[in-house]
């Protein structure tokens, strides 16, 4: 549960100093997008997109907010806060190209610490094709803190936004809800046995799937370019960071809509279903409000949903309404149910 | 010393959720520009800027380490975040037309602190004529943090570089330098002597230059925009952010080159003289490594030099060599010096 390389070699920070640092951590990146004109080492960075339109998209993370270091490898949360950036440029239907890293990092890391938070964002950037070119580094009294700013590229009249659904769409979410949360309940769950019996055991078996959904998720890249592939137009499209309910909330107020999700088409794992009856919880309100998912959540219309080829990793879960009906979940047993922003309990079923 | 609005009124941000946060921060922002496509409210924002290139910036400024609460207004902060990112896309002779404000906030502020802090940034965006068009809002455990992108649009062939300094090119910078670092001396005492005893009132009469050169800097649009005007190519330019030394020391890194300038020529105001000596510091040293200027400095021919307007906020302050002449400083008794990263000292003259 701790970071072992700080027990291997230590380089202070301030043995390269700043300039030294940013050359160290960024010497393998190579430049890979003949829209990257100039990246690392001037004032700015420069890209051109040719005809196409730009779309850029950004985060914060802190510690002790987004992430623990205590159970986040360096290297996987280097990877996440590449991919959860990414995440948010598929979901214009666009191809990110450039990102930008920001750190704030204090004294308790190491250049080694950092050269693995490095290593992340370099196997996130080969993985999707993405040049870093730019950044900031500085100290920090207290505390990780990391800025991730993701561009790329869309083309126009073919860039999804949130406002554009349509009534009659159907609603389809791509993969699996909820995992990522119950990743996030095994990690906090070790790290008070931890805390209180240091010489413990992590018990991690067979949580594979679910810690990986939520350490090292993956942008949906893939999804963007079936859509392509197969040319599928979708009327409008969010990525699901902040849960499946949130989401909806969004497209159906910037679309003016209603929405009806049905919860027995909800895509849940067996693992994450498991483990949620484990813990004691819900699987769907696991689904509906866990976040961290980065799937891709679209509303298309019926000739545009025939076009999505056999296998694809997609369900459909309801349809976009008019705003008078409201956010509804029909349950199992039929009954239909007001949708809350944090989701909706069994209570009353 | 303090930030008076909290005693008005204090609305919790915990009143209006992370999304009605925004909604009421971004609300008096208008789109500008014809290349912000979409704007604040999606996964991303879009811009196309037609032909030009797209120049990208972004710095991280963090509480206690690039600001302090104490002496800082949170209008100037918002106002300042802004500026000194635009500050790196003027220096690539470029128009900054968007930017993202990331914010991470403990809850230590009200709504009316983030209010003005962005009253700060809403006045940036209107003299620079930039959008506001994303960013991420989060809470923090400790401390106020800031990530600010910028985006602009620079002419194919007209980006200005480090690494295109030429031998034998004039040095200029714009301004005058060391007055920032000399407001924050000022406020640094003045925290010192309210922190000893808080019924002191501050001295800051008369100091209004360098307070200002600190907390409320200008980017220099004006240049770029009398570079245009008169038709002026520069070969190398980079914003003056961490001290003219460090900044030359960029310059002749990137383009493999020595300098050497003069003391006498260094741009220095009056109040910041007078200012320096009164705390016992050498105006020179001030200069090449107070930092925090935002001044531009660049280099061009002598042919392009004499194209400056009579009048210009320009100085001519020495020359581009060949890499074995070094980085040198002739000082006004005509020794010369080595030119070091973090400054020369008068010592041994």
């Amino acid at each position: 549960m701790s970071n072992k390389q700080d027990n291997i070699k230590r380089t202070e920070i301030s043995q390269l100093g700043e300039f030294g640092l940013i050359e160290h951590l960024t010497t393998e990146f190579q430049m890979k997008n003949k829209s990257t004109l100039r990246g690392v080492g001037d004032d700015a960075a420069v890209i051109n997109y040719g005809d196409k339109d730009t779309v850029v998209s950004t985060d914060l993370l802190l510690e002790g907010v987004h992430f623990d270091l205590m159970y986040t490898p360096l290297k996987h949360l280097g990877y996440k806060a590449v991919t959860v950036n990414l995440s948010d440029i598929y979901a214009m239907n666009a191809d990110p190209k450039q990102i930008t890293v920001s750190i704030g990092v204090s004294n308790r890391m190491s250049v080694e610490a950092l050269s693995e938070f490095y290593a992340g964002i370099y196997i996130a950037c080969e993985r999707y094709g993405v040049d870093l070119v730019g950044g900031d580094t500085t100290t920090s009294l207290k505390g990780f803190t990391i800025s991730v700013t993701a561009i790329g590229e869309g083309e126009r009249g073919k860039i999804t936004q949130r406002q554009t659904a349509k009534e009659g769409d159907i609603v389809c979410v791509t993969g699996d809800l909820g995992a990522a949360f119950l990743g996030l309940q095994i990690l906090e769950r070790e790290k008070d046995v931890f805390l209180a019996s240091p010489q413990a055991q992590p018990d991690l078996g067979g949580q594979d799937y679910v810690l990986q959904r939520f350490l090292k998720p993956e942008a949906r890249k893939d999804i963007v370019d079936m859509f392509r592939q197969a040319d599928i137009s979708v009327n409008a499209m969010i990525d699901v960071s902040d849960g499946l309910s949130s989401e909806l909330f969004h497209l159906c107020k910037q679309s003016e809509l209603g929405v009806q999700i049905r919860e027995a088409d909800l895509p849940i794992s067996d693992e994450a279903t498991e483990l949620a009856l484990k813990f004691g919880m819900d699987p769907m309100v696991c689904a509906l409000n866990g976040g961290e998912d980065y799937e891709l959540l679209f509303t298309l219309d019926e000739s545009s949903y025939n076009k999505l080829p056999v296998g694809a990793d997609v369900r459909a879960i309801g349809k976009m309404l008019n705003q008078a009906s409201g956010k509804n979940i029909e349950s199992r047993s039929g009954k239909v149910h007001e949708l809350l922003a944090q989701g909706w309990s069994h209570l009353d079923d």
